[in-house]
């Protein structure tokens, strides 16, 4: 693994640029980005060598049939746009990987695309470590230290150049697990899909309640604590990300939705019934379990 | 202010302790608690000099009748149970002050029972610097620097002993700020009441659905993050505090959950449409005015 190219040099991407550098990478890194200031911010921390940016398609392309390494690391309709025009031009010398959050759609495009003898190898990968902001600015060297970097593999075996890429991954400190596209969208929905439609609710619920009336916006603003900031902190994440999620993954976000909605209503109409303490029990357990 | 007795040494009333004689208190500090070893690890850490525990009614309410100040630091329904019990044996020279998380019940209670000439003076109180555990052990004397520390006062004019009262609070380091008791109920349903509805359900939630799915259970707790262990930290706060809350702030809690219930179902409903962008738009403002 010499010439890599990263495709997104926002927060992931340009994430894995200066996570690759300080494990000791010493090939080129080369930024794709459709935002020359993102790419510009990224080769400024030293996250890519050059870059390409706006995303030049020719230039691109060639770039990324030339790189051993192709790291998509945009937003998950965008990474399925890039696996179609680039699938045509990458051969068995490169491997593709993505950062993207659902698969299952990324996999079965994929398993399309480069199901034929001389194509690619395709890699889906997911690095669970996003922060409410986005941007290069924010990207950090240590960022998926400790994090989960889940793969869902296409093929069983893997490749030289996949077992190189994963050994990277493990240098930067993160833990890795693979599962299956259909079972990472399920639990992904669970555990991060979910959370973020609640913050996202919760945040625009206050703004909605507290808009018109300031003094009671201005109150609620001093005397809200830990618990209302935590509730809404991803409430500030970027819509083109969660856009590509619901899109991909609207039959799991809808089912996690509809019992949360089931599970509120069940504790509001027990507010004043044993049924309440049921609710306590059970989520006393949880956080025991999930320490 | 000499002779103070606080009503439950838990978390709260512990801390209220370690407070006081970190800001330089130096008359009495006795606890009362139903649960000897909640009073005497109160005793162990410094929070209180000596204790009532089981609170031995007698005994209790004649040392509250010789105090300054009583701090009732119990859950809400406790608190009414003592201000039954205190109303007709404390005289003008004692402060009765409280930290229940709901006021407008009360102070219901409160404004008949000192009503008449003669009586002690009531300061309803709320520090909102609770954590998702209870009890003395995790008590600190820092647990209200930079907390607020709510008053819903029955009475316009501070007496010597309230001005004293909160000169000490001051001197823990909270911030302070007086409204009206169903005002505070009402913003009080939002910006805690409604987290830890949602908390206590998404961890509830969580549990039921993996229990019996002994692999998934697994996986999800090796992938869920930040985003999954903010949402359910409160899920293990106790039910014994929450119950009161519930009990005594219905209307406005059931509210607050049946407007999350309609805005996730919203959310559920558009994961495909542009509404979802509107959504995100709102909570990216929300958070842009709340850093």
């Amino acid at each position: 693994m010499e010439k890599v190219v990263i495709v997104g040099t926002g927060l992931i991407g340009a994430s894995i640029g200066l996570s690759l550098r300080q494990a000791g990478f010493t090939g080129s890194l080369t930024g794709v980005d459709a935002n020359p200031a993102e790419a510009e911010a990224a080769q400024r921390i030293g996250a890519v060598d050059d870059f390409i940016a706006p995303a030049n398609t020719d230039r691109a392309l060639e770039l990324c049939a030339a790189a051993d390494v192709v790291i998509l690391a945009v937003p998950v309709l965008a990474i399925m746009g890039w696996i179609d025009r680039l699938a045509p031009v990458l051969g068995p010398q490169t491997l593709l990987t993505d950062t993207g959050s659902t698969k299952a759609a990324i996999c079965d495009l994929a398993r399309r695309s480069f199901a034929s003898v001389g194509k690619a190898r395709f890699l889906p990968g997911h690095p669970m470590a996003g922060k409410e902001s986005g941007g290069a600015a924010l990207a950090e060297a240590n960022l998926f230290d400790r994090a989960m970097w889940l793969f869902t593999p296409l093929d069983s075996a893997a490749t030289p150049q996949e077992s190189e890429f994963r050994a990277w991954v493990a240098r930067f400190g993160a833990r890795t697990m693979d599962l299956d596209p259909a079972r990472h969208d399920r639990i992904c929905a669970w555990v991060s899909h979910l959370p973020q439609m609640v913050s996202t609710a919760m945040a625009a619920l206050f703004e909605d309640e507290f808009a018109q009336e300031p003094d009671l916006a201005s109150e609620f603003r001093l005397i809200g604590g830990r618990a209302m900031r935590e509730m809404t902190r991803l409430g500030a994440s970027p819509f083109s990300m969660w856009r590509d999620v619901a899109q991909t993954n609207t039959t799991n976000v809808a089912a996690t939705l509809f019992a949360l909605e089931q599970r509120l209503a069940h504790i509001r109409e027990n507010l004043k019934t044993p049924e309440l303490r049921e609710e306590f029990m059970k989520a006393n357990h949880f956080g025991k379990n999930n320490k």
